[in-house]
């Protein structure tokens, strides 16, 4: 659907600035948005973003000013942009299954709520529990005395094993396996005996999980996905991992056995931590780097192994000149020769 | 089975030159065939590559000459090449499903094609659409107005949500992925806020697409994989990525948002792309490469941060020195103080 | 549950040197327990670890000394650490499924043992046989003519494409993929023209494969994992590989087709291996290392490309210090430029 900047500014009870008849037909972030799309700034101190960005429309905080810009003036710009991004939907088809599927199979030992939807050839176990407003799509497997919180999503093909716990309105993608044994054995007289795998997996509030993601369950205590974390396709998370709130891990990262992670760090795609250290508070591993130690809050690194990101970045480049100083050796040896001679 | 290099002549109306009794069991690529293979010669410009051959028998252009070499000489050596190889399998069991098994779950609002087979347990949601000759295995998952192009093959455990539309003989692998939403979020307030994702995915015609392989949904628009394309296990494809015709992404690799392929690009295994970057036609990555960069037809790069390839050894081979450049820097030092002493 | 020392010594039939009344929950190796847990020294040229460890209890061999440590000497420590595992186990829930699933489809042409467990909707194909004790999770596949021995354990959504075999007592987790289609392709007139692949998959004894992973299938021969390896998740196996016995492969580990790795081989985290080399025994791949030559029995690699661990570390160092080394040679330049000038 379509809609005016001059009727986006009805719906946010804001202030239109510039062009109401400007249609928005998308939204993005105010760095990605493009002409047809609808952006917001959170914080004035931001102001210089909308002298660059494509959008079409900003909500902006009260005071800000931007000449040329069509602008929608609010107290709350972040709160209004989700009212209107939920109204530019509210037309979309809803594909989610309703009810129980005759095909479900649920064991007479599970509770689901009244409300909850299972999809078909769905499989409830034994002592499973799910709360209201629960929606799981087709071919699940939920495990013996795994509990859903309210209102989680769960898309085909998920497996949830046995014992696992998920918070309130976790969002879990197809073919995502929650709970799978941890990679752990002792070897003896040469072969590598099994050491049971016998904890489990808390996955906190408001998490989503992509697709093909891969979260072992912990040897004895539990594996944990804080509060409000995404996780991308074809991410690894190990046995004992802790990963804090509000953390960002891109697409086929790993995490090795009891590495712990603190609040919004973000791991970039490919990027692979071993086991055993800490990640501090809002720490950045960059893209493909191979984290061996434990890294500061706040601290950025990048490369494999993977040190502080201007270190690295320092290294690249005289990695770079290295064809050139190879030369100046040469001609410095070439020179100090030439006085030996004389 | 085994074939006779006769037999073969005579099945492609070919011209033998030498041993008409040699029997191959098999067929390979002319640099991979082993003495019981058959391989084929497409251009007679690559005549060198028949004295390193270890292939039995080799189809090639009339003119070939190669002594000592068992040859068949046809006017078109890829397509007599494709009629031995369908020859030497003809035998083979087919384990494809046919039908509909009963229990599949099938919405009277799809439409199945009389004659395409339908395995046990696989479900296909309202509005979705499979033309003729599709053949789905067991246990998949056709979302809500997806569409399957004639004679695609899907193997067991293949997910695609709703609204992603395949061409014609597509081939997906079990595990698969493709339409779940990309990762995309707009931090408000502490709280990273989902941007809904509800574009699609297109798959043009012949391409394949290996196991466990997760593609993403685009946020509006659609993720696209070129005609003839060929993906190969665990590769990660963002939201909103546009591939070309003709591509090899091999296993492991991962595209992130936004980035467009041209035709012919090779990525080679566990490579990664960052997003909003062009790969030029026929572009090669090689393998664990990283691209921060848009890369120009035909360039090809390695290294994390990818360089140009040549770059990367040059600079690869002067690290595997450098114990020897700093042994130069440390006499120079030395001789230069032994001067100043004087 | 929880044991004392006392009682262990007394269940392994063993010497108890310490603190009788010590309590354990679990158990680990020696240099990850903690102070509740059992631990082992296997050897004792090991006694080292003893003063370091944090295990609450150990069993050692019979002469074993540590004073102020809580031991217990037996004969065979790894032999009683077994039992004693066991014991402390023994009331765990067992949530494996029990009998055939009436939703289960097994061809008439199938042979299931009798005893053998076959969870909701899990689908049996023709000619598949399933020996005695074998436990099979809901949602699985297992493809026509293909084998499991005794005692295996199959987690849900695991796919078992055609004619794979699997010996006795190997583990799959959920997810994982055996036997799909090798990546090979013919490019006939610009377009990739498929190689059929129509070999199989041999899994020996005591092989556990984790969640996500793929296994291709041969091109006509057979993909090997030898007795006793162990596979994490998200690991890629190619057509064609062979792979020893006893070796241990690391989480998102690819390797590339017809490579060949020996027995003992460790293939770290995100490790990548081209096609067609030979990985000797007992060979060490370090994390995200990129092997593109075989490797000697006993050899330790690290790097992208990979070189012997020791180059790696010293030119890593190297890298280290670049900056000081540009200095090094811009101070030399000067001062050599300074004699020239007089």
């Amino acid at each position: 659907m379509q809609i005016s900047a001059a009727d986006i500014a009805r719906l946010v009870k804001g202030e239109l600035i510039g062009d109401g008849e400007l249609l928005v037909s998308g939204f993005a972030g105010i760095k990605e948005a493009k002409k047809n799309e609808l952006a917001f700034l959170s914080n004035s101190k931001y102001e210089p973003l909308l002298l660059d960005t494509q959008a079409g429309v900003v909500l902006v905080p009260r005071q800000t000013v931007c000449p040329g810009k069509t602008l929608i003036r609010v107290d709350n710009p972040s709160l209004s942009f989700t009212e209107a991004v939920n109204h530019l939907l509210k037309d979309a088809p809803d594909y989610k299954p309703r009810g129980i599927h005759p095909t479900a199979v649920i064991s007479p030992k599970a509770k689901v709520a009244s409300g909850a939807a299972i999809g078909a050839h769905t499989i409830i176990e034994d002592g499973a529990t799910i709360e209201k407003g629960c929606v799981l799509y087709a071919n699940c497997y939920v495990g013996h005395e795994t509990h859903l919180g309210q209102n989680c999503l769960i898309y085909p093909q998920v497996v949830l094993r046995e014992r696992v716990v998920l918070g309130n309105r976790v969002i879990i993608h197809s073919g995502t396996v929650v709970g799978s044994d941890g990679f752990g054995y002792t070897t003896v007289d040469g072969k590598h005996m099994k050491i049971p795998q016998v904890g489990s997996v808390l996955i906190e509030d408001d998490v989503e999980i992509g697709a093909n993601v891969t979260i072992d369950r912990a040897r004895f205590d539990k594996t944990v996905i804080g509060e409000g974390t995404k996780i991308d396709n074809l991410v690894q998370i190990a046995h004992n991992v802790r990963i804090g709130k509000h953390c960002l891990i891109v697409s086929q990262a790993g995490i090795a056995g009891s590495t712990n992670l603190g609040d919004y760090v973000i791991l970039a795609a490919q990027a692979g931590l071993v086991g055993h250290i800490e990640i501090g508070d809002g720490a950045v591993v960059a893209a493909q780097s191979g984290v061996t130690k434990s890294i500061r809050a706040g601290e950025q690194v990048f490369g494999s192994p993977a040190q502080p990101i201007k270190n690295a970045f320092r290294n690249n480049a005289h990695i770079q000149r290295l064809d050139k100083y190879v030369e100046m050796i040469k001609d410095l040896r070439k020179r100090v020769e030439e006085f030996e001679r004389k």
